[in-house]
């Protein structure tokens, strides 16, 4: 974060900013990101979906589609919930996950990240708090933190959010008197730690919410990603009045039309709608007259099954690899989507450790990335979802170079932080160094 | 506006809502707005582009060739900035209006909205005043509730924002100690009311907001669309200090592709690539793919050409039907742009007539959609962008009967309210009702 000194003399108009602008801060390791780009560097880092499987000429018939029969309405302004025909296809995608709901519930939003920021400026006032799970998303603490919310993490571990610690952290709120506007949970797959929580907490958890008046934010872009068998039903499956539920294209399709969408309670969607007239008019009519096009015309459904046959093969890749190249460290095993979590040996710092791995050609994301407390430092998120297997194998074989590097640094030096771990449950306790 | 105890019974969560929900409200005219797509009315509402004058031939070839040779790049997530290759375009389409920038002064955006929304975000704290033009563009006013700015409207004629009201209203909020956040300005065919600020207003205008200190936002989305010589330069050409510039491809491409950027002090600039991370990761690398190349294969100078002969034609419709039909009505006479900015004769009421107006298949927008502060009754603006002109003709001459009868009835009942006309200098004082 820019110090305000440094502000001071490099920003004219830095005392005009609103208190909300103090919460948005460039990520510690973007400049590292930058380095990481290069071709050399196997990058386990960032979550870019495996877009060249997809059916590039379906996708340009579909297009070619659009433009020959509506192309003045694809140019126009649309309406500010979308269009109804996307909004059939979202409920038939929907649908695949046990999720009924009508074309009035949906709204479309310029990818589900948008859905989140409108529904972080409807309910967040300075210094609510909103409850995540232990790690959370990185893009959903910055929308939190730029509308002014603490975020309370919940620990987790193998079986997703534990409800027993949810329960004491809504007491230990409450008798705080902060208020909690809502629980955000990626159920399914969770980016970053790859658990997803079991069938019997869902029904635990939505009554602790339910008993407490709390709404539930149910994020699930990685749900129909799964590699044998679908995750437990949507938590909006059962609930439809306590839930907003957040759906993505970005990775069933692809993110670079970013579309994503809304389904809410009937007073909240309305509310989200003028929030987004306000804040993009209408989302793009090309985008979505596109979509719809695509899922209409294209067997979607065998194309989804072909990104979980990609995504299992690179999942097989990178569990493999961390069998031969890292027996001992410990880390979680997805069953769907895109990340894995992984645990160092006490001592060292993921933070620390990853200018060494970029000089190696191998980077993955920090775990501080993923807490809003500065906690993290002993994990790291692994993606394996944009590599091919065999440079999966080769990143986790240059990993497991650098973390030998740092344990023997670690036993003649000593460690340089003393954090003790987080998310203690998540996994079994790492062993120790040998 | 959904009052608080309709709210509370139809709205479980009625009560969860951030405070500045409170600033989000459904326009009051939006249910007739419905009625009014219909095709037997002739809408003088909306401010929709011709689209249709675009060369669908070339929009086709150009989609067609980012699929073909970049479609993976397409498909997948951009940087927050957006492509360096459409910003340097984004360059060349400003230069022709006298601004220089570099590269790196540029974000892109999802349509110019939401660059408002950004800069809104950005500077805003509750109570804070935006200082805009009186009246000023609905959706600009919208954002800045939503933050929950005050919207202060400043005096204009035909010239554009009057200079020494401008100082006052600076005086008396630093006399009343509320902080001005920036000065929100449409300097080019203004809307609604259609006027140019002049030239030496301009300078003026910049005077005065480096002189208090206040940032300037210049909101441009028609300047290219002049219809017999250019407006005044820029504010960001003059100064690049103390302008955040907002541009839009909605006017001069087309608003379905929602892409749009912003121009600000480098300070700023990096703030706004982080809210605009936080809302929405990054726009849409498939929308920013095909302008560029739009913008780089075709003479996009010769078709904003078309363009401003399509508008030049449907504004000579609009004002030669004026003339015939109501020649005593005063209007603005603008030089390029969409919109036009009519006053009604003392006594008459523009909201009020509106569903009369809709019964005789012609709709328009009351003035008051563009007060913070309910004023405008008796305005309302007409849009001559998107009907053909035989279209305007006769929706013009639909108005006259029903401002004829309404005069008829003020004259039998009197008036059904006694407001004086707002923005009174903004064209002669209409004459009184014969």
């Amino acid at each position: 974060m820019m110090s305000p000194g440094s502000g001071i003399s490099l920003d004219p108009w830095f005392d005009n900013y609103a208190d909300r602008a103090a919460g948005l801060s460039a990520s510690e390791v973007r400049a590292l990101f930058a380095v990481a780009s290069r071709p050399e560097v196997v990058s386990l880092a960032g979550g870019m979906p495996f877009v060249a499987a997809l059916p590039f000429d379906k996708v340009r018939s579909s297009v070619d589609s659009v433009l020959a029969t509506q192309g003045a309405a694809a140019l126009q302004y649309g309406s500010g919930q979308g269009l109804p025909r996307l909004r059939e296809k979202i409920r038939d995608v929907m649908a695949e996950e046990g999720i009924r709901a009508g074309v009035d519930d949906i709204v479309v939003t310029t990818g589900s990240q948008q859905g989140l920021d409108l529904v972080a400026k409807l309910f967040i006032n300075p210094g609510d708090a909103i409850i995540a799970e232990s790690p959370s998303y990185v893009g959903a603490m910055g929308v939190f933190r730029s509308y002014q919310a603490r975020v309370e993490h919940v620990e987790m571990d193998d079986h997703g959010m534990i409800p027993e610690a949810l329960r004491e952290r809504i007491e230990q709120l409450r008798d705080a008197q902060v208020p909690v506007k809502f629980l955000y949970l990626i159920p399914n797959f969770q980016n970053p730690a790859g658990v997803t929580l079991s069938a019997s907490r869902r029904v635990e958890i939505l009554d602790i919410a339910q008993d407490n008046g709390i709404l539930i934010v149910e994020d699930n872009p990685y749900g129909l990603l799964w590699f044998d068998s679908p995750p437990p039903q949507a938590l909006r499956s059962v609930d439809d009045g306590g839930v907003i539920y957040l759906g993505s294209f970005s990775k069933t399709f692809a993110p670079g039309l970013r579309v994503g969408w809304v389904v809410a309670p009937h007073g909240i969607r309305e509310k989200l709608v003028l929030a987004s007239e306000a804040a993009i008019l209408s989302p793009s009519s090309f985008a979505q007259m596109v979509l719809a096009e695509y899922f209409e015309s294209h067997d979607w459904k065998a194309q989804i099954d072909i990104f979980r046959g990609v995504y299992r093969e690179r999942r097989d890749a990178m569990t493999n690899a961390l069998s031969s190249y890292l027996p001992d460290i410990a880390h979680t095993n997805p069953a769907g989507g895109f990340y894995l979590w992984l645990t160092l040996p006490e001592g060292l710092d993921s933070k620390d450790m990853l200018p060494r791995a970029i000089t190696e050609l191998v980077a993955y994301t920090p775990g501080t990335a993923f807490f809003a407390n500065g906690q993290g430092q002993r994990h790291l998120r692994l993606a394996f979802c944009y590599p091919e297997p065999d440079f999966i194998t080769e990143g986790i074989r240059r990993l497991a170079r650098v973390i030998t590097e740092e344990r023997e640094l670690v036993d003649t030096f000593g460690p340089a932080s003393s954090e003790t771990p987080v998310a203690a449950n998540l996994e079994s306790p790492p062993p120790e160094v040998s």
